[in-house]
């Protein structure tokens, strides 16, 4: 059973999750391995059984799980970072605090072609990829013990892909991560001081002042932030308020698709196709955030190596400006 | 000049430093090379022309700057991150904020010896690294613009080092980066609560617990903390409580010196010589934070790649227990 355990200094949990590795000398030896053939490849379709039994699937016509023709598959994590199974088992050690690793671990596969990326796919089928997010998200709502939700894609082994076929992963877990609190921590002090959402003044300054616009339609903004951590950092804002992802409607999501697919090509002409990652922030489950929250993707080009100064301050430096930035983005031919 | 940039959200500064670059195609290129030899290396003795005139020299016959000859030599960044002329230029761009990139940025030459490592080096000249660092720091605290002085080191290409001769890099910064606000923040709660430091509780706890001990002697602890982000990562804490790393005599450092030294020794011994970086936590030079800060070091050895889900949400999942670390690390033959 993994175990999350809290540092008592900075409140940060992390998961130790034993299972997934050997023995010291397997870190020696760099993780990465040649790309899985399709022969081998456990998200193609006739490939079913090489997963775990799948959660859900969308299919054009009806036919039983498991099987092929489906558009998009929601399956266990084979090898998950958190047990479904289990009570909390919230325990304090003297001044440390442990708990079991409860959580869910899933896998969403985006498209049923091997080599298509999801930069690739026509919007509908984005927008298919999107209100699975939403399913999921609504359906593991209702486990109490899962105050957080996240999904997030990594594209590219240096990205941390260990497999070649496009997919997102979903992580439900019995507490809020660090740096979604800190968001909340720092929305809730904005509001309680302006009585406005935080992201809503960003956008307003932003849509105005123009030179951090990467692409816009009328419900969305994809923009390089003020202050970013990484070059050619984007996020993607819905215009309208909102804090809860898993409440779009439908409708929202044929405007999301076409400006995430447009910012991927754009990354992807700049940049030339780099590894990549994002990471949808929503609101806690449970928390009545409506007011001060506003959920948003954040994409990261992969360009650069992360060395032990940003990791042992939480203090980048960046050698491009975000102006600069959505310039290169938005006069990009694609 | 660089510019310093606040996240309105999470109150997070990050450096936009453009000198350092090129255009954007320069991403797609990885940005590592050979390793310098030593013939053209600007640390190695004979070619101090090829650094910034220096700052700071330890010499056993007192011979002029800029010469060779020296045990340890400070010399600024050729590419710094900050600049160390200007004002602060503080100001509000509607609901962001920014100033200029003032700050210093050194380097620290450990060794005149191109190809020793730290690990390498003699208890009494990691003692004079240890001593230049302090002395670093006494000096740089007099400018007052400067409110934080992060040192750090990156060994190996991909922990960050682009020089392979050893080295460690100090950065005089005008803001206190996060995560050492963080630090601060849970130091300063815990000691609100209980009246005591929370450093010093853990030292108690895990000095009686010993399952995370790695290393001890009468000075120092060198443990693994009970919440580890990464596998194998290892604190190494004053036994006696202390903010201000620069106001350490030099008979701590005698004790400092060789619990460095084993530590990294088990750390190569157990993990195959895996580049690492350290960073030293100490207290921000201007605040009084006497009774609740203790300064620490954080080595962690560079072992995974870090995917997208621990940057966009600061939640780790490590594979080692800090017990099985500690146990390998503690048991190693070195």
């Amino acid at each position: 059973m993994p175990d999350l355990r809290r540092d008592p200094i900075v409140g940060r949990w992390v998961i130790i999750s034993t299972e997934r590795r050997g023995r010291p000398h397997d870190f020696v030896k760099p993780q990465s391995g040649p790309p899985v053939s399709t022969a081998l490849c456990p998200f193609c379709p006739g490939q079913e059984r090489l997963t775990p039994k799948e959660i859900m699937a969308y299919r054009p016509q009806p036919s039983g799980p498991n099987s092929p023709n489906w558009t998009v598959r929601v399956v266990p994590n084979k090898f998950p970072a958190l047990h479904v199974e289990g009570d909390m088992g919230r325990e304090g050690i003297g001044l440390y605090d442990r708990m079991n690793g409860v959580g869910a671990h899933e896998v969403i596969i985006e498209t049923p072609n091997h080599v298509e990326g999801l930069v690739d796919l026509p919007t509908k089928k984005i927008e298919d990829m999107l209100w699975a997010y939403r399913d999921r998200m609504i359906d593991l709502r209702k486990d109490l013990r899962f105050r957080y939700i996240l999904i997030f894609k990594n594209h590219g082994a240096s990205a941390g892909a260990t497999l070649e076929h496009s997919h997102s992963q979903l992580i439900a877990l019995p507490i809020v991560p660090t740096s979604v609190q800190e968001e909340l921590d720092g929305c809730r002090n904005h509001y309680q001081q302006k009585e406005r959402c935080i992201y809503c003044d960003i956008l307003r300054q932003d849509l105005s002042d123009g030179d951090r616009i990467v692409a816009e339609n009328p419900e969305f903004l994809c923009m390089t932030p003020f202050a970013p951590r990484f070059p050619f950092e984007m996020w993607i804002l819905p215009k309208r308020h909102a804090a809860y992802f898993e409440e779009s409607q439908k409708s929202q999501f044929e405007f999301l698709a076409p400006i995430l697919s447009e910012s991927l090509r754009r990354m992807d002409k700049v940049l030339s196709r780099p590894p990549y990652n994002f990471i949808l922030h929503s609101s806690p489950l449970h928390e009545k955030t409506g007011d001060y929250y506003h959920w948003h993707l954040e994409v990261i080009p992969k360009l650069t190596q992360v060395a032990g100064f940003e990791w042992g301050t939480g203090f980048y430096i960046n050698p491009v400006s975000p102006e600069e930035a959505a310039t290169f983005l938005r006069e990009a031919v694609i």
